[in-house]
């Protein structure tokens, strides 16, 4: 037992105790006479006091070789503060110390362990260690242990049951590349870590364990951009003999649970929303609505005129900035000069302020009536004072940079608060997506999703007009979860191998024990992944993976701490009947 | 929905309800006349009836079509049984059936979905999805999410934080060998897959997460024995300001609310034997405490006749067999067959019939008088009616035979009672083990292990001597978890390097990282690791791991079901910068 208590506990209650603590140096002060330490640990920090008074001269001697984040461990009295600090929890005592012992030293740290500290992220993730005794890095862990221990209650309360699925498993070739593991037992062949247990939760289901999830990491070898992880961590779920409905009515229950344990806010339900719908009014399958700036389609009242550019586009289309008629002209060109970067693609942007006079300006005046933009204003729902901004081109295009309009408009405007919480159910999604590039079609969610009852044989004549029940779970403009029905027989499963480009040998090959196991009884089965690295870091109000993650990856997919990948040992090599490539 | 209830759970309750159930032919018995289906799912089994003055014709025709392992979704009445069944939780009704869907046929399984099943080993792998459907299977893997929550809710109330650590690290030589991960953006380079987060645990003790848990997979890829695999799953666990008191306090307390929870079995403490105690009075590390038969060491009697093969050996040990005495010859010769097996290695065995009238009769009685073998009675603890055994030979080898023996004989005798659970601490390991082949001294639990205060001169001049305050948890005489106080300045983990005959150099590479962490305030700290695939298994009464996890792999480390590992793709290969080698 090195401490009868932690450095967070300690009130008036305990004063006259005598108590015991260890921690680290958070903050040495020595006024000579007196010298006083901040203790830290996992818990809090408490005040510890040494004075000429009532303190040896070589306790206090000890006390002053003590730096910042030195280990220590001391025996003391609790008394009561002279100057108390109502800010912090043990504000109101302190520890007089009467034993005293170095338990480790401590280098000066690479940055300060304070709440802003003045590392860069690359010093912070190579002494990651020490980041992690920061307040702010160290409660996202902590939260993030609490979270999952929720939604293991919340599942387990309803009769899942937790299994394992093996991390060695095969490669397909679809969806994004595969981690890859040399044998060495099976000279020239390859395990695969999983991009997800997608087909062994399913089998599972043809094994009759009709409800399951697991909380698992994932891998994929993709070309990492910001805030991706070549491991990252789902909540994985699937059910046997459900619809969409009871899915919908099962998960939105635990995003309800997770709000109201975690946050204390009681939503009834979670608003859905269809796919078309979605991208219609939002421009994005995963539209933040924390805040409204809905979409208004203007093609109708908007091509009538001689502006030809407008006429010439396949959607006009626009929202209102609430009280935007207040910006600038230099802040307009910023916004116009915004949609245009390269990252966003927008070619220009149309304007009309709605004055409180309930006149209109506008940059397209000269091809524009008042009337003409009164009705703009009436189907953007643009009222007096606020600002109406127009984007044109290919629909699907528009709509994507008029979405990122809407998002930077609303994070400029503190629309996105953190602190509110508005989940959303998108619905019926496509079933399969187009390549641009390739003009092939692709599952949009994946190979093993049913397409909607009926709609078969559509799939033959009108491919992207296929619709599935497959579902997006959205938190305030992030996609949390999503998932489907599945597929469950091996004439169908044929089928859509088939329109996806695999020969029957592939299909075979690589999902035969699928196809197989559907032979054998298998039920009609659905089910839902969560991304728990975002579910985390959007319940804990911030964007941001990284830090919900003990050891995450920079964007080489590299370990700085540890230094990984590294090369190998030949000898290893040669085991795994390997050379590497010259 | 596809079931208002599931096939658990009718009872005379609803008698008259109208039900839905879901699930899997579990049986057909047809009469002509009257039709009965077992219907069966996770949760039991519900007997439908379909009879000719009740059910119409075209039902009764469709009834007859399904076969086993069919899906079928029936609609009925909750009807009371003529013969009931009282074995069976729904056996006083069954379901008079209305309506009725095939939801999916099933070919003819390949062995029988029953408790005792027709399939060998290699088919019941094939076609796991099927095994899984029998209840032994399922019910181990409902068992094992079971105690994997008792877990989680042990620790978690015990303030641990479950923290995920990466599956993507760097290859250390150190122990067993790595399965690597080729690196495609940094080539040339591998990660490895954690044989487990020992490093990281300390980092996060380092980072002051003092109390830390995490239900893991880690991965070994070495030559498997039965009942290894090359993925297991750990319950990894570390504290930071603690001394051994403290882990063995938290964890046997674990050990023992799983015991509570799981049997409703209430033991006050685990009792706790020194390594070398253990070694000497069972020949074993890990001994079975749920019977005696102790060895006793019989070199002070048994070497002063003229018996060469005792007075040459280096121990002379025997146990008491219980009951023994009434053995026949060709029974005592089977035990004699059994010890000189190669797998054992005993050169041969010396037995003492202890008669009933307090006469001994030897196979060495040429050698020793009654009245020698009457000591040898009293140190082993024979009473009349037992059997002595005795081995001879080099202390450790025929330690080894002999406890060898004694786990044969109490299976033998039905000593180890599967209700029955007796959880052992053994203490004080040895920190060094000498590689008997190379000479060289290795790290015997791992090279992270602290000599026990005040030892560390003993490793330059006698470092078999040295012990750690290194434990490991016995349950039922296997080792289910194991742990240690761990090393936490630079130092020391530098000497220990150093012993372990690591070059500075080398220890730079690999652990670098960890000892510059113990220069920035490194707390004392220690943890253990339970093995959960065998925790499970053995709470679960059972010796073998596989049937505990969902879809292992078999003894060359493949995945029969989905023919893993498998060749991958010549340009995946080329990303890789790899090749085979010819």
């Amino acid at each position: 037992m090195y401490r009868t208590h932690t450095c967070g506990e300690l009130t008036e209650t305990q004063i006259g105790q005598n108590v015991q603590l260890a921690g680290w140096v958070q903050k040495v002060r020595d006024k000579g006479f007196v010298i006083w330490i901040d203790l830290r640990d996992r818990y809090g920090i408490t005040q510890l006091v040494f004075d000429q008074d009532r303190t040896s001269e070589s306790l206090l001697e000890k006390a002053r070789e003590a730096g910042r984040e030195f280990v220590l461990q001391v025996r003391g009295e609790v008394i009561e503060r002279a100057s108390k600090n109502p800010k912090m929890p043990t504000g109101n005592i302190e520890v007089l110390v009467s034993e005293f012992t170095v338990l480790n030293a401590s280098h000066t740290p690479p940055f300060t362990i304070e709440d802003a500290t003045d590392g860069g992220e690359e010093l912070r993730m190579k002494y990651r260690y020490l980041d992690i005794r920061r307040t702010p890095v160290k409660n996202n862990l902590i939260f993030r242990s609490r979270v999952t221990m929720e939604v293991r209650n919340y599942l387990a309360g309803k009769g899942f049951i937790e299994v394992e699925t093996p991390y060695l498993i095969k490669s397909t070739p679809e969806g994004a590349r595969d981690f890859v593991v040399p044998s060495r037992m099976n000279e020239g062949e390859f395990y695969a870590l999983p991009q997800s247990p997608q087909t062994f939760k399913q089998l599972l289901m043809v094994g009759g364990m009709d409800k399951y999830f697991q909380i698992v990491k994932c891998f994929r070898d993709e070309d990492l951009r910001a805030d991706r992880q070549p491991e990252f961590t789902q909540i994985d779920c699937e059910m046997a003999f459900v619809e969409q409905e009871d899915i919908l009515d099962t998960f939105g229950g635990l995003t309800l649970h997770l709000l109201e344990e975690i946050h204390g806010i009681r939503l009834e339900e979670i608003p859905r929303m269809t796919y078309d719908e979605a991208v219609k009014r939002y421009g994005s399958d995963k539209p933040d609505i924390r805040f409204g700036m809905e979409f208004g389609e203007l093609n109708a009242v908007a091509q009538q005129g001689s502006f030809k550019i407008f006429n010439e586009a396949e959607l006009v289309v626009g929202l209102a900035v609430p009280g935007g008629n207040s910006y600038s002209r230099k802040q307009i060109d910023a916004l116009t000069d915004w949609v245009r970067r390269p990252q966003v693609g927008a070619s220009g942007m149309v304007y009309v302020r709605c004055n409180e006079d309930g006149t209109f300006k506008s940059s397209v005046d000269k091809f524009y009536t008042a009337e003409d933009l009164s009705k703009w204003a009436e189907i953007t729902g643009a009222e007096k004072g606020d600002l109406i901004l127009v984007l044109s081109g290919e629909t699907h295009a528009v709509r994507t940079q008029l979405s990122m309009l809407r998002m930077e408009l609303a994070q400029q405007l503190g629309l996105r608060k953190p602190g509110e919480f508005a989940p959303l159910w998108v619905l019926d999604f496509p079933l399969l997506e187009k390549d641009e590039e390739t003009g092939r079609f692709h599952a949009m969610h994946h190979p093993f999703t049913a397409p909607k009852p009926g709609q078969m044989e559509l799939l033959d004549t009108d491919p992207a007009a296929v619709r599935a029940n497959a579902y997006d779970l959205v938190l305030n403009g992030n996609e949390i979860g999503g998932g489907s029905i599945r597929i469950h027989d091996r004439t169908t499963q044929e089928i859509m191998f088939r329109h996806l480009g695999f020969s029957p040998e592939e299909a075979r090959k690589q999902f035969g024990f699928l196809m197989d196991a559907f032979q054998y009884g298998a039920p009609p089965h659905g089910g839902i992944a969560f991304g728990l690295d975002r579910l985390v870091a959007i319940l804990g109000g911030q964007e941001s993976i990284r830090d919900f993650i003990a050891f995450p990856k920079n964007n080489s997919g590299r370990d700085v701490m540890i230094d990984a990948p590294a090369s190998i040992a030949s000898d290893q090599l040669d085991e795994l009947h390997l050379q590497l490539k010259k």
